[in-house]
């Protein structure tokens, strides 16, 4: 068996045991590691540069939005988790405490953060005094703990890396505001940075953040047809407010409960972007992330070498110089087949080769990792064509996220429909919801899908509820979810 | 009294009591807060943004020489720190145990990470196989715990934000070579970006990090004469290798021992930076990490105020374009004089001032922070007037800390002028040194002193140990230390 034979295999076939390909390819990829701790990952560099170059680009649209970033303490008090009766129900189960420090017991346990809005509750309170103050528009980028049973590398993990936007504002419709134009914000960042199209809609109150009034999501679909919620906004009315007694003079002279939100997502899109993208080749990499966006091998036998090397160098500083991430591998210990297969499974977006006859004919061959396509493209006008290409194969990432869900996305009337959509054809399903708790825990119980939200443009209405046939009072999304 | 006065008295004068000083400009500049939790702090948006620019410019240097980005986990098994004799007694007294989670007592209590060399140890061990694999160069932003018993914002608090490099190398000689590079990138830093002038040296072996063969490190002087440790580098030799198997196959086909390395700085640079350079009428923030490099404030009469304003915002506009971090201040219901003092007190080092007369004329004036030196310069060359404005700020904030420093250090023979030069001149001492624990200890009890380094470049060799007049083995910097 030859070596590039032995290292396609490595991999699982998606279609074989979707779970396994998802651990063989980010182990392979180097993407992540075991750690030593339950339910705790190591995020290595590429996995980790993946999350910079998320945070970045978010970072640039939360201060392009007016958010500041600040940072708040790990530890929260275990009393602070009373304060907000749906918020301790929520999250108790999940939390870890440091009981000890410094050889002593502590007085008051101390949670190791879940979410902040406790402790930016009890701060908001100090520093909002008047409308003038208003509004208050904060994000954080920190580690959380959440104490899970069932971990899974990136998509759920004990410690993950997020980013929590709280704000306060004056009144309920200044807050939606701010709650609506954040899920904005995730959807442009989804569709236009990481090429995964999404769902935007509303939780229903089963699945909404403990202690919000309306929480919001975008959910994506992966390949084996499982949802994974890719970004929430939650408007938290006064809920906090009144907990951490956050209030304000107003306009009229009179002390006000603020209104406020809060917005989140995690290092979970990493594991997304994965699962929507590969293929039974490995990771695919959506090119404005990538850490990696171009591989430059350079080819041919040993007596043109030095020469095709030399350009290869010149081209790397040009396109690096353009700001393109590129990289160049010219070992001559590894065969280019094996490279090809190498950053085929790595996900790289493009692949540039140049060989002694390119060199002749002044020109080079770029590869879409997606389509496999090959285009020749002229020397003198390489870093627009590389920039073009990098566009291309994002689009056509993008395309074919869509078109994979608009095939796994079905209509049911009934129960039994629901099964089959899931178990046969495995996506998403439409359906009418009489709004009942009771029909909703059926749905999971049967089926073990889950509402992921009520879409804000369903492809139809329903009009039957698909467990109970009462009249449907919302038109939802069901799947089984990471 | 008149509003303006109020203002400059509600902060404490340095030479009355720089601590209150210190903590009196912090709050009133809005850097940080107390948070519920002992020993921790808010890093208020000005405050943390300061650890933006400070992160972005580092982690350029930190990727220009060849490292990469990773994250591990929070929490440690306390078997590990078990595993490194010095290591364990160095840090055990401050670690918080997490010792239940999800309603649970834990199997193995976990320590919340007070410095991640055990944790890398694990997982270098894991990834190293060959020399191919070295040197393996990792930096990690992360924050950390220790469990201080006293603690001040910024500069010791029990919860905090850093970077740790943690390296692993084939020999000594590479090892060393990095510890030493990145002591030349933290100095670098420390002079061309924070304006701080630093003395570069090795600690003595009592001071040295917990587990390192030898700890380098840079010390800046504050404006009371205090030393604040400002970053370290360390040569760990082999004792983390050893403790945790971090083996490698040598290019002889040998088993053998990587030698690793450690270095960070962490958000304490915030507290020395303003100990450093703030004076009586608040902060002086260095051009290069402040949050606001110019505030921008029309001046004039309601007649000609909107025409000053369509201007400002006009030459807002061009600054921001630049890339430099400019502010307007355009409110009508406070006074010029007001928001003088009040961005003097928050230490923007430039204050760009606009009135209908300088319209007229096709000027503005610059104020520097620094000196109050004010400038007319022309409106149709504003960019490049400011940024030479901000690198002439830079320049007089590092010429005043050097002068500063060099009228604070002295030169002593004894313990007696040891205890004078702090007590009465409140600086820095040069003096000999026998090399033994008990004179250094003798130091630190009768005068609070500790030695901060055996500088690189001492000014002036020393013969004789100030403690027990034997011959001087090393040439050492002693100071009060926050």
């Amino acid at each position: 068996m030859s070596k590039d034979k032995a290292f396609v295999t490595e991999i699982t076939p998606q279609g074989e045991d979707f779970s396994r390909w998802y651990i063989d390819v980010i182990k392979k990829a180097e993407l992540m590691d075991y750690s030593p701790v339950r339910g705790c990952i190591v995020f290595r560099p590429d996995g980790y540069e993946l999350w910079e170059n998320i945070q970045r680009q978010l970072d640039q649209r939360f201060k392009d939005t007016g958010h500041r970033n600040a940072y708040f303490p790990l530890f929260i008090p275990e009393s602070f988790f009373q304060k907000e009766k749906e918020h301790v129900e929520g999250f108790n189960p999940e939390l870890p405490f440091v009981t000890e420090a410094g050889g002593e017991p502590l007085e008051e346990k101390l949670a190791i953060r879940p979410t902040s809005e406790t402790m930016f509750g009890h701060m908001y309170a100090k520093w909002i005094n008047s409308y003038r103050d208003l509004p208050l528009l904060i994000n954080q980028w920190a580690n959380v703990v959440r104490w899970e049973k069932r971990t899974l590398p990136f998509l759920r993990t004990s410690e993950f890396l997020w980013q929590e936007g709280h704000t306060a504002h004056e009144d309920e419709a200044d807050a939606r505001r701010e709650t609506m134009q954040m899920l904005d914000v995730y959807t442009e960042f989804a569709e236009n940075v990481l090429a995964i199209p999404v769902i935007r809609g509303q939780k229903t109150p089963s699945e909404k953040f403990a202690g919000a009034v309306d929480t919001y999501s975008i959910e994506a679909m992966m390949k084996d047809g499982r949802a994974v919620q890719a970004g929430t906004s939650h408007y938290l009315g006064t809920n906090f407010a009144v907990a951490f007694d956050i209030k304000y003079l107003s306009r009229e002279n009179t002390q006000e409960y603020c209104h406020t939100t809060s917005w989140g997502v995690s290092t979970r899109l990493i594991g997304a972007l994965i699962m929507v993208h590969g293929d039974d080749r490995g990771l695919v990499m959506p090119p404005k992330v990538a850490p990696t966006q171009v591989i430059m091998i350079p080819i041919g036998p040993p007596k043109t070498r030095e020469q095709v090397i030399a350009k290869t160098d010149e081209l790397f500083a040009q396109l690096k110089a353009a700001g393109v991430r590129v990289r160049v591998d010219d070992r001559s210990d590894v065969s280019p087949g094996w490279k090809f297969n190498e950053y085929e499974m790595r996900g790289i977006p493009v692949r540039l080769e140049l060989g002694p006859r390119d060199l002749e004919n002044g020109v080079c061959v770029l590869v879409s990792r997606v389509t496999g396509e090959k285009k020749q493209v002229p020397l003198d006008n390489l870093v627009e064509e590389v920039q073009a290409m990098l566009d291309e194969v994002h689009r056509q990432m993008y395309e074919r996220a869509l078109q994979f869900r608009e095939e796994h996305f079905f209509s049911v009337e009934t129960l039994d429909e629901l099964k089959t959509s899931l178990e046969e054809k495995r996506g998403f399903a439409l359906a009418g919801w009489c709004g009942s708790d009771a029909c909703e825990k059926q749905v999971k119980d049967e089926t073990g899908a889950t509402s992921r939200n009520i879409p804000f443009e369903p492809a139809e209405t329903k009009t039957k509820c698909l467990v109970c046939g009462d009249d449907s009072k919302h038109t939802v999304v069901f799947a089984r979810a990471y």
